[in-house]
């Protein structure tokens, strides 16, 4: 094992990074984004250590799958105090690698521990085991059924969430909720901060009682695509591009035996503005640009076009509204230079960028910018029908409400869509709402779309290509249910039943029995 | 339109099917399996039809998804009355075309009405429906989550079982009770009750208010691809063999926007002998052989491999046993030759026939045949991992439990499988059964696996390739859920909710709010 040791951190910690004699020289290289200079190396887990590793989570998968809820949610709870104590060095290394800053990183640090609570007590109500008995008849044997962990879990988080949507984010915290080892790939963004946080993970777990291989973090794209391929793995989360998700997908498809991949993926987000709201462009414009800069437009759910009733003055208060906007730094190279050649895309296709923000460029910086698009040109062929991850927004004007539609047509599935309305009494609400419902996973009014609660309701997906499986979601109390599967039990003796379906009910479940629940 | 006229028709009716004008002279033979007769030909649904039916689902998937769940039910309702009332000419012309006798046909009608009214009430409780509403706080908007319908479903039923698993057996049922259109493709292998059935359920459906398009058939291979690739169709059924079932997901997987495809295919379904329940050889070689060759061993939930104690004497007593047993005819020509073909390809591998059945071979028979396999050549590389479809079964002998554990992980995921015991105290069972829960959707103790109750606990899947989707089921109250995805609301005046999620709960739905089940 070799160390990774970073100067200033704070408490002075080492952090160690799995390193063995001999290994592959290949190494992910840690960045600081605000000059574009390395923070050192973190090398690449070897397909021998990745083997052991996934062979480990196979190995454990039976025990874990057997720990109770309420154990389960202990553990989950001792990963969230971990988090939480080390929170200062936690944030000083995130922002060392991501440029997102100390408030935003002090936020969402303190997001991530409570996600890992909230998962832990959806574990512990148990509903998402669907304990479902139907006793024996004259004609009939009982019969019962329940969800069951699908075994080890592979966990690809995101770039632009570090904390909410990385190595111990939604997939890993649920796929865990559900009694699933989890094997997570450091995100190549913030390699430092992935095995970090792994290590605290690991070493909380193993104090709460889960035993070794329950967890843990490899390195290195190789590495990713061994996960995906290796039969010990029974499923994939993903958080990310369309081409990292999708080639996810296809690898998946390519196995012996095929395992889900959900995959939550990169969309436009379309805001509608109503006839009524439009008579206030500059409110509207004001909140699209600021949710649509957020994090520097680093956001799954960031509104990528607007929709404005022709001639309202939408466009010019926009132009106006992202004018007023700082350049900030992207997470990676990649992405920064992503948006140069997303604005020229659409110049070229015929977009006419209408307003940019301004400020010293250093690092990996991208300016917010918003393109006009004639409606004409908004076809599903197009390049504006594509998300441009980043700062950049579109703006297209629609005549009435079948022009409106047509242009909605043109779109593929998307996480989210808002609509900006005059207020709770304004009449088009209620039909826009339930056009827009047709093709995305959450439709939000008056309440810009960037924020994704972690609560018993929310849905965090969408149709294809939102997410590859649009019955899931990858935040609220339903992101357990990718990660198990119904098994039914016939005429069973009560003693060969799992805990979940005796009678006595050890783990004080909700159930349904004979059609009613209790 | 032309109809075809079969003679001694109870009631002399006149089935009519679509043939238009100069429509393509391709068309499904009905064939009498008894003899390999025809029975007469339908045509196949033109390309230009199918689009037109197609189209027709999509135009109303709308309006079907708002009616309410009760509405639902009285429309499903109304078909299990119309199949009821037609109940005896559809098991004559069943009989005609499956061979498999008036007395199955005659409960498995039943069973199809009964199943009918099952989903009616399903979908009426509502629970499916999981709507669940989060209140806004101080700091959080409100945000509101239900399951909608995805849309037309394409459903390719099963030989089989012409009626359960036909164009009105459980896809077809729970997807209309999830408010989603169907358009069903008829069977080759029973094409005029196809499309019987489906006169039958359109015009019940308009009887009840449902508007047209909501339901039906077509004819043809070519239009079943054509169903799979139509941007109308958001999702397919499918019950069959792994062959076919993973084309339509290959198929599926082609499309601009994929979709999900529910394919419920054949596997090998293992039952395991317990060393106390092996001291009585000839109770459990009956059981199995009768369970084998229930339905000329054509149920994808037929036991095809009996895994027995060594020395037992299991394989002596089935050789006896499956030699009592009769001749009987086969669903198809292509099924008759596929047991000859499947039987020849376990002997060429090493396997020995030790029993077959006799009688005299009409029309497409087979002979129920179990084959003896030495345990070292059961691998999963080997034919023998391969489930052969019709009235053959393999038995295998096992030295102690880590190598019947051997024996097990070569076989691919199964629907069923069953521990045949010595009683309620067996001190193997629940071992047994945690055993084989991890690679199939239903364990059954003493109780041999071919029935499939459709009832709130039933599990009728398993993991990949028993199911193409395996934290599905195809049968039983969560059947519906296939058929639909979640969408949360945020921060939407309660007008602008749909009914599941308004405060006055018209629907009158079990719901979760804020956490908690009301």
């Amino acid at each position: 094992m070799t160390q990774f040791d970073l100067p200033g951190s704070p408490g002075g910690a080492r952090h160690t990074a799995r390193l063995e004699a001999g290994a592959s020289a290949a190494s992910d290289t840690s960045f600081d984004p605000r000059t574009g200079a390395s923070n050192g190396a973190i090398a690449h887990t070897s397909a021998a250590q990745v083997e052991q590793v996934v062979a480990a989570a196979g190995a454990v998968a039976e025990r874990f799958a057997q720990t109770s809820p309420a154990e389960r949610r202990e553990m989950l709870r001792a990963v969230a105090d971990a988090v939480d104590a080390s929170a200062a060095e936690l944030v000083w290394l995130a922002d060392r690698e991501t440029g997102l800053g100390e408030t935003r990183l002090k936020s969402e640090v303190a997001r991530l521990a409570s996600q890992l609570r909230f998962y832990a007590d959806v574990c512990a109500e148990g509903s998402w085991l669907r304990a479902t008995l139907d006793e024996a008849g004259d004609a009939s044997s009982s019969l019962a059924r329940v969800q069951v962990p699908l075994g080890p879990v592979a966990v690809f988080g995101a770039s632009n969430f570090p904390f909410a949507f990385g190595v111990l984010g939604n997939d890993t915290a649920s796929a865990l909720a559900a009694g699933c080892p989890v094997v997570a790939k450091a995100h190549p963004a913030h390699p430092m901060l992935s095995v970090r946080l792994g290590e605290i993970a690991t070493s909380a777990l193993a104090s709460a009682g889960a035993a070794a291989g329950v967890f843990d973090v490899v390195v290195g794209f190789e590495a990713g695509k061994q996960l995906v391929l290796d039969p010990h793995v029974r499923a994939v989360g993903f958080t990310g591009s369309q081409n990292g998700g999708l080639a996810l997908w296809r690898l998946a498809n390519e196995r012996r035996e095929v395992i889900p991949v959900f995959a939550e993926m990169g969309t436009v987000n379309p805001v509608v503005v109503t006839t009524d709201a439009a008579t206030d462009p500059q409110r509207v414009a004001t909140g699209f640009v600021s949710s649509m800069t957020l994090g520097a437009g680093q956001f799954c759910t960031k509104p990528g076009l607007l929709l404005a009733p022709e001639g309202a003055g939408l466009a010019d208060a926009l132009g106006a509204a992202v004018s007023a906007t700082q350049i900030h730094p992207m997470l990676t190279a990649a992405m920064a230079a992503g948006v140069s050649r997303g604005v020229e895309a659409y110049e070229a296709a015929g977009g006419q960028v209408i307003g940019t923000g301004s400020g010293a460029s250093a690092g990996w910086s991208a300016a917010p910018t918003v393109v006009h698009v004639p409606a004409e040109l908004f076809t599903r062929e197009s390049v504006f029908a594509e998300e441009c991850f980043g700062p950049v927004g579109l703006v297209v004007e629609y005549t009435d409400r079948a022009h409106l539609e047509s242009l909605l047509a043109q779109l593929q599935g998307s996480l989210v869509a808002t609509v900006a309305s005059s207020g709770p009494h304004d009449p088009e609400t209620a039909d826009l709402v339930a056009l827009l419902a047709r093709s995305v996973g959450r439709v939000t009014v008056d309440d810009w779309p960037t924020g994704v609660a972690w609560t018993w309701a929310q849905q965090h997906g969408g149709p294809w290509p939102a997410t590859s499986a649009p019955a899931s979601t990858s935040v609220g109390a339903a992101a357990l249910d990718r990660f198990t599967r119904p098994v039914a039990f016939q005429n069973l003796p009560d003693s060969a039943l799992p805990p979940a379906l005796r009678h006595d009910n050890p783990w004080g479940l909700p159930r349904r029995i004979n059609g009613r629940m209790n």
